[in-house]
């Protein structure tokens, strides 16, 4: 099936027809650009769901037919009953899950882009936990009290986006002096692992069977990647705390004889995905978050179920995806593409979430 | 007027015959490579000044058609009378602010892309806070004498290029050390901000009134961006001072959710540009330098009217341009296709400096 | 001779002929999948040499025509008759090296692009030095003991491979503490240069006679490179050890104006090694691996004499090489693309070491 990827989707033309049909609608904000984008050159109409700062940055762009303006994000849901009306299919983002409850993505009727059912396996941070360490993959170790802390941690509160509410501790005293700080939160106390950042895009095919690696990045964090740029001996009177607001990415490429070991983990986190989020699993775009240690060890820290923001380092394509694609092939535009085979196919059901089928 | 975009220029046919009159010259050096190809791709003729140490590697590229070598770049006002006489239009870059005097600037008669009333309001930096500051934008403390700093500073000696001649001080006890360096000399102190740099390069084109947002990068500093990788205790003993020389470029994206901010700020200070500098104010290309906080705050540390070297990572392309251009298109390549744009239209003047206006 | 290339190969088309007859092999492996698919769109037959962990990732691209799988990658020698019976030339790549020995190297009779006679200069850490100092490169300073070393200093096993084994020592009696460590083993004792590393790719065409630069990056290193974002204060408690291993890369665009100095050294290495490993000389893709210091002098680490695992970045073309050419053009394509202008003049002799060139 990987051949109809070839026959039937030579890039920008619009001449399908098949896309003209259908509305890709997001959310403006952390890759709408991207899907957008993405959406347009595989030949569909494309819609953008604004807020008042920044209506104005998605109407610049001839890509995107259409802007609808609501006051804040989290009003999303009052739209999604004009929505359900259209001709319009969701993908969905990081934003998505900041700004809507678990309860509302669940209420949309909208045809939706991958499988709700993995949004609880991927919200709590213990089932997340269990999907990996089922998976094979290693983990950080956790602590379940400060006083167990031997180690220097990262706080993480609960729900924390972005990076924001992210804290280092050195040891067990570090802890007892945030105490109050940290009374009546809820957070994971993780094992700060000492090694380098990867981030691996991959783009898993349900109607193919098959995962590629789209893209690589690593998060480019304020404060904390301009410490290293602060003498030590000035620091120390600096006394500044390191903190992990993600504000950007950087593009990096991985050692090639690791890739084979990237491509496993993405493998096996699909294959435990369908025996846990019923058999559609994990599909589409995803995002295991690792550090590699000294003995090229991948350590997990995370893993996102749709695209993240470091792809957006590659709207123009990357030097992954190139190896599967003689045209710029960007994350968002692969889920267009995955769409556009899937109505050629008529197997859109294939790639909708359940609850979102529509009997057409 | 975007349409014109598409209609008039598809990529590297040299055959709209409009640029094959005209040569696009500029200095061999800082972004010259970039503007050339650019340049020759939109079917002008290139022309290379270049010295006696970078006239081969200007000669190496098929798209430099033309290469004058002179002793040395300050030679250049020297030429000007010849290039006068020729069908040529400068593009300027950061080498020429390097190199020639604002007064020598203003002398030439050389067709000029972009405003040179421009220039007096970058050149000093007070009045370039002024703009900045009246476009709204957040800046940096400056403290005007040593025994008022209460926090870490830059200091920036003016004329310093490239970041040479920054210095990094702890506190005013560590200015009270540096004093005989510092004394006859003239700087700034400008407050240090702790936080994650970021270039933002933007294009503003009169002929469409549209801002594009073409790229973006951070700086790669020498010595300052090796000293995370020594370890604090060693760090300690070798009594490293960091210093800031610019020696290349990393390609950064940024979150999209602070990219309606960024297309603002770009915005506000074209508008700013256009009360202060004449009805033309700032076109082109222009770059705006920030330094993210923790808050997500963008801190303005300076702001150059024309094309920076850190676009120069994006010589094939950018995910940004990406989102305008279904080409490759550099900043380089932006600044040719406006000029060939201007020409289409009958609007040359509009793109050139005023007193560099030739009646034709 | 550069007109050629324009000439004879127009991108993706496979319809030249020359290529389909010969197969373009390597070790899957460091940057295999760059070479493969260079060949591939160059018009070759491709085969990768995997083992049981790899060869699943080989197989999932449709470039790649054929796997054969191996127990180990030293097991290769054993491949070697049944691969000198086909018409098929070698690329070889840093996993060669690290896998098959000088002697193993030597005894191939398989079509091998490039010329054998160079690693004798680049194993042997003396010969290469020598070979540098001769092209008039910049070199840090040899320690002959640990009492000689009066600065910090970096201790390089021989034969460390993607920098595991290197050590970091601040003093004379840091070297003291490891001697026990250190006993037995060969090494190297190299001052310690701060300043920001840089990764030139150049490509030398020994049928045009022209040097190319194809791209540049700098290594991703754990631990080090994950250094600075611990703060100083908590590094000093967590006593890290700073280790060099290479896991990927990330990419740099280099000052302009330092530009041409990076080109003349690529000419000089290529003229000196002419002189000192027979006419042929170092050809096809290498790497110079420098630390720029804070007066813009590039200090040289270590010459790699074939494509290095930095090229991985710009499988989809790098601003650079997008310089000489229209189209995406990594160094693994440049090399295909090389033995296919080779082929097409019948010069095929002159890109192959003397030892494998068959009578055909």
């Amino acid at each position: 099936m990987t051949m109809m990827v070839e026959t039937y989707a030579e890039g920008r033309q619009r001449d399908s027809g098949v896309g003209e049909m259908y509305t890709i609608a997001t959310l403006g904000s952390h890759s709408a650009l991207q899907i957008l984008k993405g959406a347009h050159d595989e030949g569909f109409k494309t819609l953008a769901i604004a807020n008042r700062e920044t209506e104005r940055l998605y109407r610049s762009f001839a890509f995107v037919d259409e802007v609808i303006t609501i006051d804040k994000y989290s009003d999303f849901m009052l739209l999604v009953p004009e929505l359900e009306k259209r001709k319009i299919i969701i993908v969905p983002h990081g934003s998505f899950v900041a700004y809507l409850s678990l309860e509302d993505h669940k209420k949309m009727r909208i045809p939706y882009f991958g499988n709700k059912a993995v949004l609880d396996w991927e919200a709590s941070r213990e089932l997340q936990r269990d999907w990996l360490l089922r998976a094979g993959l290693k983990l950080p170790r956790q602590f379940k009290t400060g006083a167990e802390i031997d180690r220097p941690v990262i706080v993480k509160l609960y729900g924390a986006q972005g990076g924001k509410g992210y804290m280092f501790l050195r040891d067990a005293m570090d802890f007892e002096e945030r105490a109050s700080l940290l009374a009546r939160q809820n957070y994971i106390l993780q094992e700060y692992i000492i090694g380098v950042p990867l981030y691996i895009h991959y783009f898993y095919s349900s109607l193919t069977g098959k995962l590629e690696i789209m893209s690589m990045d690593r998060r480019y964090e304020t404060n904390v990647d301009s410490l290293g740029r602060i003498p030590s001996q000035a620091q120390a009177g600096m006394d500044v705390d390191p903190s992990y607001v993600v504000v950007g990415n950087q593009p990096i490429s991985l050692r090639e004889s690791m890739l084979a070991e990237a491509y496993r983990m993405g493998e096996d986190v699909v294959r435990v995905s369908q025996e846990i989020c019923g058999p559609k699993g994990l599909f589409g775009a995803f995002c295991i978050e690792t550090i590699i240690t000294p003995d090229t060890n991948f350590y997990i820290m995370e893993i996102s179920a749709r695209i993240v923001a470091g792809t957006n380092l590659f709207i123009d394509g990357s030097p992954y995806s190139y190896l599967n694609y003689s045209e710029p092939m960007s994350t968002g535009r692969r889920i267009a593409r995955e769409i556009k085979n899937a109505l050629l196919s008529n197997s859109l059901d294939t790639i909708l979430d359940d609850s979102t089928i529509q009997h057409h």
